[in-house]
């Protein structure tokens, strides 16, 4: 069985294909002068390197969100264009749950955070094991108010516990740990590891009915909302 | 500082770029059919992807062994080319402490096993927080002899784990844990983080001085080993 995951939820663009449960190949760019349309670019290289074309793959993962909001549209509309092509089917995953998945089998739980703007960062609490279990579901929040809930010793990871490392270790302490750097960026491939859990259990999604989990509403939503309403 | 890092020390190659300690991009590529000579078209579309040039590298890391012989031939050939071309420092590390730290915080000691053929396997047992700490050197050793020195709850990693998977769990039962699919193959960003910290404590090698760290005679020591000298 051969699972092509991809992920372009934040600055980060990721592919990875999974052979009969091996890794053969991921690609990752994290690099701010990349577009998100660098995600083909990365399923092409990982296809060519795998020694694979596009019709052998038997499925497709993506991360749903939260995340960037365009990161999101164009992960999407990249594997809904890959579902037609193939007929294959598509499982969606949370972004969130495959960035704490950089960290399996973790000592602690594991919080990821991605940098939301507005002050606020989309967060959850996970234990890790070999799949993710959600301790505290995806959300947007202020991270000071995240961080009242946290009571013991937690592994944070991803650029929003970067951005507010001095908060959260002012709060914390010594019960604030951090992944190494190389774990901040979210990856396909643990994505992947979801995905496959998803596909053994038959969890598919419809991708006429996938949708990106944005949490919180677009710019576009809150102007409308704020627009009177014609007579 | 921007940190490369390359692992050619098993089937799979990889290289990955550490930017002020950000993963810029990582290139992994774990398939029977690409040579270890990919390990530079590995390095040269990171370094695309990234925005950077070789020039610009502040410093090399690559695995020294345990592994495939050719494999690290080709890993440390290829990185003494660039510190020659470059003039730029270098630092070597383990392949087993790098496959261990897939597995960054786990919550158990990590035991990652390369298969090395003749029925052994290249093993070692870590405490991987954000760093690794040896608690069994790395060593070529049977399968069922090392697990005879195991005595509690571990994580196993690495091709030869997966190999000898059922001999580990028929000896360890509940006690013996194995990564996630995708963790079974080494990363060269797991390796930068290793290498980012022996830089910043200065751990150089000078390039010439780096051999491989092969843990057993090779096939040809071995034959000249058992020739009978001359008169």
């Amino acid at each position: 069985m051969k699972l092509l995951a991809i992920d372009t939820s934040t600055t980060a663009s990721s592919a990875a294909i999974l052979d009969d449960g091996n890794l053969a190949a991921e690609f990752l760019v994290n690099a701010a002068n990349i577009s998100s349309s660098g995600i083909l670019r990365c399923v092409d290289l990982a296809l060519e390197c795998a020694g694979l074309e596009i019709g052998s793959i038997d499925a497709f993962g993506v991360s749903l969100g939260p995340g960037s909001f365009t990161g999101l549209r164009v992960g999407l509309a990249t594997v809904k264009g890959l579902v037609l092509a193939t007929g294959r089917p598509v499982v969606g995953f949370s972004s969130l749950a495959m960035l704490a998945m950089n960290l399996p089998h973790a000592a602690l739980p594991v919080c990821p955070m991605f940098d939301a703007r507005k002050n606020e960062v989309y967060t959850a609490l996970y234990r890790c094991g070999g799949l993710p279990e959600a301790l505290v579901e995806d959300c947007v929040v202020a991270p000071a108010d995240f961080l009242e809930h946290i009571t013991g010793p937690t592994l944070f990871v991803g650029s929003g516990a970067l951005r507010y490392r001095g908060l959260i270790t002012g709060r914390l302490g010594d019960a604030a740990l951090f992944a190494p750097d190389t774990c901040h960026a979210p990856r396909a491939s643990s994505g992947a590891v979801i995905a496959a859990d998803l596909l053994s259990r038959n969890r598919l999604t419809p991708a006429g009915e996938m949708v990106p989990a944005y949490i919180r509403p677009s710019e576009a939503e809150l102007a409308r909302m704020k627009k009177p309403t014609g007579p």
